[in-house]
Parts: structure tokens; C-alpha cells; sequence
């Protein structure tokens, strides 16, 4: 019974050509860029001015659908900005962390740590809050130190942390600022649009986030969902021309358009993508198939004898991370580049500790692409003669 | 004679229904977004991983064609950035100047007083020599400022000074600053690709450029071609980890990767219009065209009555200033408006002074185009009833 439902997966993923996307290439089982619809892509076939009233009106609704999957159309402003994320998350460290203030940096990754390395080199005042990488924030932890540091003003928190694919306790650690009186900033760059972030339940003064990723647009640009009251008070905080999310604001508001060039295309593409989200029904139908995704992938590998490096209880639908199998026949960039061969782009590891690789859930890609990603997996594993349940027989 | 020409250039742009362009969108007459190739928009239908071996391939093969325009294959290096044309100056200014050095920033108009204001935002040390917007920059007073001013380590220019169109004597202001033994940034954004920059004829430590504009790809990223020598001493100088050009060059030299998620589409888009400027003839050829182009409408405004904002010899062949007509009838939001259901989409001035508006050359468009235009608002100022010819009669 089980061989059979093995032949028939082989056989579906070979018959509808599964292991390629409709655009003809391999599926990016990654952290982003990720595999978008040909739908999202072909709306980048038209050239548009930055004026043109248009390309005004698809920006206007960009800005309000990300407002509105936020909950915050009332109290919150959306601010664009050219670059990847990285570049939105320093801006907004820029623009709303005042000389007066000090950031609390709650750290369990990579993007953690960068926030504070993005502090350090722009002079904003910051201190950090570490955790092991495969731990969630504690947010008792927190609480006490928020009470023995009142010179903390703000706290800066990843929602996943994608380099291990950590899901913090967002709810909780906001419950936790806005009772302690300061106001929380979030990098939510890897779970906006697939994770639940509402403003009223998940108090915060700012979110950075991705026109990438899980809203399954394309790379280019960054967005910071902005508290108004907040927003209008940060007037001459940046020290940066370019990453000054007020500047960029208040021209927004007064003239409808942008400052500099925007990436027109990477806008009108996203607009695509955000009606697609509507489409499949939102944030919550969202969440659904990606948890399906990594339900697919967890327990294929699994199977196959690789180990989830957290526990799945923290587990974020968004990204995996597995430990290097103890196998003389793994090599990471064979396996990678043998893969791919068979249409799907995994990620390597982030670890600082323990060698490790990862698979993203997360685009437009399905459960039946990812069951025949776990099947080209076995099939490779055949290949490569790896069997990790030997030991076990 | 004149009536059946202009019948003619009529007929033509009707038949061949030029005043839309291959993707449906009327022609973009400005200074970016400007018009690009369906090929080169058509690349962007692909998604690319940013690991991948054929994406990376395409990024060095882009990097190594933008050094071989500028001469500088041996001598220099080319960092790509995220975001649009001003992060790429704020990441040049923030990553070549270090505390210890001043840099003089040339100035005739907005993208000269842009570079100071980023100056005074990031915190280098400057000093501005401004010029009228009228005025190209004067060598002589630069090289007795220079003699006077010891303290200057830098000088920035820009080379095309889009707000008014001014070509500015790029090759002179380098020779003036390599004999006083400074060093030269130059902001070559809507001139790169289509005016000569050889960095062995116009010695330069670096240029900035977008992947938009004259080399007729897509709005998103900039480019950074940076002298080798200063490149390696510029660790740490940037206080922006976004911005910083040094880490972004050792780290694309160490991996072959980008440090941050690039914008894959609007690269590869540009792998695509690069091929397009080498069958094209490289920079002299796409030099003469835009310079047909800008002579027609010149000569065509010209006739109209309109005026010039520059000295014809001061004008670079890339976007015209014109001032606005002084005439009842003329109201820009109209004129642009009914121009743009013609087909033609042009840009409001930037004058500080004079109310004016401009006309771009560039783009993927020929002179049959822009005979078009010139056609269109002949007809346009005949619907509106505008003769300005009318007192010369």
C-alpha cells in the first residue's frame, strides 16, 4: 500500500511536470525570492512613470491592502521604500528610534543580531536581549527586564526568524511592551501576509515587511506599517536621506507619489499578488496551505530520517531548518545542485552552531509540489545511497 | 510643401498606431521610467533564485559589461545596490568619504543640492560650489577653490543635471581634479550609457549609475563603479549597513552572491538591455540617437515657439527643459494630460526659479517616436487654440 502511494506520487509528479513552475523554472523552496504566479509576473509588461496617475492609483491600493490585512486602516499609515528588507528594517530603526531613545533588540537569529549590527553602524542607542537560536523570546524574561531598564523606550522583535524558522511569540511579547508602556517594532519580513498580525490583538508602532516573500509578489521593495501618531513624530530622526520613512511619508501624503524612482514594475507586480491573496481567501487561507506545505515536507523528511532542528511546537509554516545528515554520502551542494536538476531550489543552513540546510513553504507552490519535492528527495537519497533509518532497522 | 510633410508625419503615426508602444503604454518622455524593449521587460518572466549558479552568472556578466563601458575593467570594480538612483549616491558619499576627509559637491541644480543635503543628513563633511541652473560648472573657479581649499579631499559633480537637462564639462572638471590631486565622484545617473564616460580619459574614483535611464532597463537597483586602490580602503567609513558599498564588494568577491535578497527581475531585465546597447553600437550609437532624438523635438518646439530653457550648447541630449509657454490656454495638468491620451507621457520642471516643463529623448524609442510627439502637440496646441507664433507673424 505504501510502495503504491509511492508510484502514484512518482507518477503524478512526472506525468503534469510538476517538478517545473509555469514559467519553466525550478521551484524555490527558499526564504525568498520565492516562485511567483505567471499572473504576477506578466504584469511587469508595461512601463509606467512614476506620475502617471495609474501607477498612483495601483500604489494607493498597494498601500491600502497591506493597512488592511494589519488591521490598521484607521491607525496606521503604510510607508514604501526601494531596497530589500534589510534596507526597510535599518529605516525604520532610522526614522523611529529618536536620539532620546534606546531600542531593546529581542535576539534568536541571524535577523536579530543584524538589527543590532544595523544600530551600531547607524548610532541609534540599543541594547540586546539574546536567546539560544533554538529557543523562542521569553517574554517573563522580558518583562523583568523591561522593569529593571526604564531607559528602554522601544523594543525590536523578528515574528519569524527565518534563519532557523523560529516562531516568536509576537502576541505575547507585544501584550508584554504595551503593559510595560513602550512600543514594539517588528520585522515580520518572512511572515506578513501568512502569519496573523493584527494591530489590535498584536499592539505595535511599526512592522517592516517585504513586497517578497509571503505576500508573493516580487523583490525590490520594502514597507513599514507606521502607528500615525507615531509617524508624525518622527520628523528629523533619520539620518539618512534615502531610508527616511518620514520624508518619504510626508511627500506620499501631500503629492500621492514618491520621492525617488520607484520601482514601478516590482509595485504593479505586487498589486497582482496582493489581489491573488484576496483570492485565495487571505491571511488565514494563506497560513492553511503553507502549514500543509510544511506538513508535507516535515513528514517526508521525517521519513527519511532527517531531524527538524526546533521543536515543531515552534515551528513557523514559513521555512525549515534540517540538520546535515552524519551520512558519508551527503554533500550539501551535490544534494543541491542534484535537486535542482529535478526542479527544486532548497536553501543552505544559517546555523552559527551546527550544520544544517533548509526548505521553504512558502510561494506560490502547493501541496502536491511538495510532495513530489519530498519524492525527488527519496528518489535522491536512493541515488546517492543514503538510507539514515538504517541504524534504526 | 510644409502642410504635406506635415499630412505625412500625420498619416505615419496614425497608420503604424506609433503612439503606443509594443507593451500598449503610451511612450514615456521623461527622465525615468523611461520606455523599455518588450525583450528586455520579458525577462523578467522567470524566477530566480538568488543562490542560483545562472542568475549569478547573468549579475557578474552585468557587473563586468558596466565596467567595460566605463573603461575600467583593470582599474576598477562595479557594486551593485538595491533601491533607486539617490541610494546609490547616499552609498557612494557614505562609503567613499571617511571622517577624515571633506568633499566639495559641484552645484548647478536639484541632483547637486541632493548630494549636500545627503551630506548633511549622514554626517560627511562638505562644502558646496554652486552655480545658476543656467550655468554648466566653471573649471576655473573650481581649480582656484581647489588651490584655496586644502582641506577638500573629494570632489562630487553630477554629469547630466536632470532637473534642467545641462550637460555638465565632466571631462574637464576631471582633469582640473586629478591635477590638483583630488579625488572625483561622479553622479552619472541619466548619463550613463548614453554620454562617454572612459574613467582613462576622465579619471574618476566612482560613478553612480541606475540600472533605468540611458541603459534601458528597469527601475530598482544601482550600480557603483569604484577605483580598486580606493575601494580596498574604504572599510567601515559607511555608517549605514544597507548603504555600505565596501561590504556589499568584499562580500559579492568572497561568495559571488549579493549580501541582502537582490532584485533578480530587474537584473536579469538588464542583462537584456545591455545586449540591446552592444547590437545597438554601444554608447556612440545610443549617443547619436538620443541626439536625433532631442534635435526633433527640439526643432519641433522650436517651431511651436517654444523656448529652451538652456543654451543649445549647454544641453545634453537626454531630457529638454522648455519654459512654459505664457499663454492663456497653456495649463500643464491639461496639456499633460491630453498628451498622454495621444500616447505621450512628459514631465513637470524642476526649476526653482521659472515655471517650465521638460521633454525626455531617452529610452527605447527612435526619432519616428518623438517625430510623433512633436506631431501630437502641434495638434494638441491647435485643439486648445495656442499659436505663440502668432506675434512673430
Amino acid at each position: 500500500m505504501l510502495l503504491f502511494s509511492a508510484l502514484v506520487a512518482a507518477m503524478t509528479c512526472f506525468t503534469s511536470h510538476a517538478s517545473f513552475s509555469s514559467s519553466g523554472d525550478p521551484w524555490l523552496l527558499t526564504p525568498g525570492p520565492i516562485t511567483t504566479s505567471l499572473t504576477v509576473k506578466k504584469a511587469m509588461l508595461h512601463d509606467y512613470g512614476s506620475r502617471d496617475s495609474y501607477f498612483l492609483r495601483i500604489n494607493r491600493d498597494v498601500l491600502n491592502r497591506l493597512l488592511a490585512i494589519a488591521n490598521g486602516i484607521e491607525t496606521h499609515v503604510a510607508v514604501p521604500l526601494q531596497g530589500s528588507g534589510t534596507f526597510i528594517v535599518e529605516a525604520m530603526l532610522h526614522t523611529l528610534i529618536s536620539e532620546r531613545d534606546c531600542v531593546l533588540i529581542l535576539s534568536n537569529g541571524a535577523y536579530g543580531q543584524r538589527m543590532a549590527k544595523i544600530c551600531e553602524k547607524i548610532g541609534v542607542r540599543y541594547q540586546t536581549m539574546a536567546f539560544p537560536e533554538d529557543t523562542p523570546i521569553q517574554t517573563d524574561l522580558l518583562r523583568a527586564y523591561l522593569s529593571d531598564h526604564p531607559e528602554i523606550s522601544h523594543v525590536a522583535a523578528v515574528y519569524c526568524e527565518t534563519s532557523t524558522g523560529m516562531l516568536n511569540p509576537i502576541q505575547e511579547i507585544a501584550r508584554v511592551v504595551a503593559e510595560e508602556k513602550r512600543k514594539l517594532l517588528i520585522d515580520a519580513m518572512s511572515a506578513f501576509g501568512a502569519l496573523p498580525l493584527d494591530s489590535k490583538l498584536t499592539p505595535f508602532d511599526a512592522v517592516a515587511l517585504s513586497s517578497n516573500k509571503c505576500l508573493q509578489g516580487l523583490p525590490g521593495c520594502g514597507f513599514c506599517i507606521i502607528r500615525k501618531s507615531s509617524m508624525e513624530q518622527t520628523k528629523g530622526n533619520a539620518k539618512s536621506l534615502s531610508l527616511d520613512l518620514y520624508d518619504q511619508w510626508e511627500r506620499m501624503e501631500r503629492t500621492g507619489q514618491w520621492r525617488f524612482t520607484p520601482p514601478v514594475q516590482i509595485i504593479v507586480a505586487l498589486h497582482a499578488a496582493l489581489e491573488e491573496l484576496q483570492t485565495e481567501g487571505g491571511v488565514t487561507a494563506r497560513e492553511k496551505r503553507y502549514r500543509e506545505n510544511s506538513e508535507t515536507v516535515l513528514q517526508g523528511m521525517k521519513q527519511l530520517g532527517l531531524k527538524l532542528y526546533l521543536s515543531e511546537e515552534h515551528q513557523a509554516p514559513i521555512i525549515m531548518t534540517f540538520l546535515k545528515p552524519n551520512h558519508p554520502n551527503f554533500d550539501f551542494t551535490l544534494f543541491y545542485n542534484r535537486l535542482k536538476e529535478k526542479g527544486f531550489v532548497i536553501y543552505p543552513g544559517k546555523l552559527t552552531t551546527v550544520e544544517s540546510f533548509r526548505i521553504g513553504c512558502i510561494g506560490d507552490i502547493h501541496q502536491h509540489q511538495l510532495k513530489c519535492a519530498v519524492h525527488a528527495i527519496e528518489e535522491l537519497f536512493r541515488e546517492l545511497n543514503i538510507n539514515l533509518n538504517e541504524e534504526l532497522v
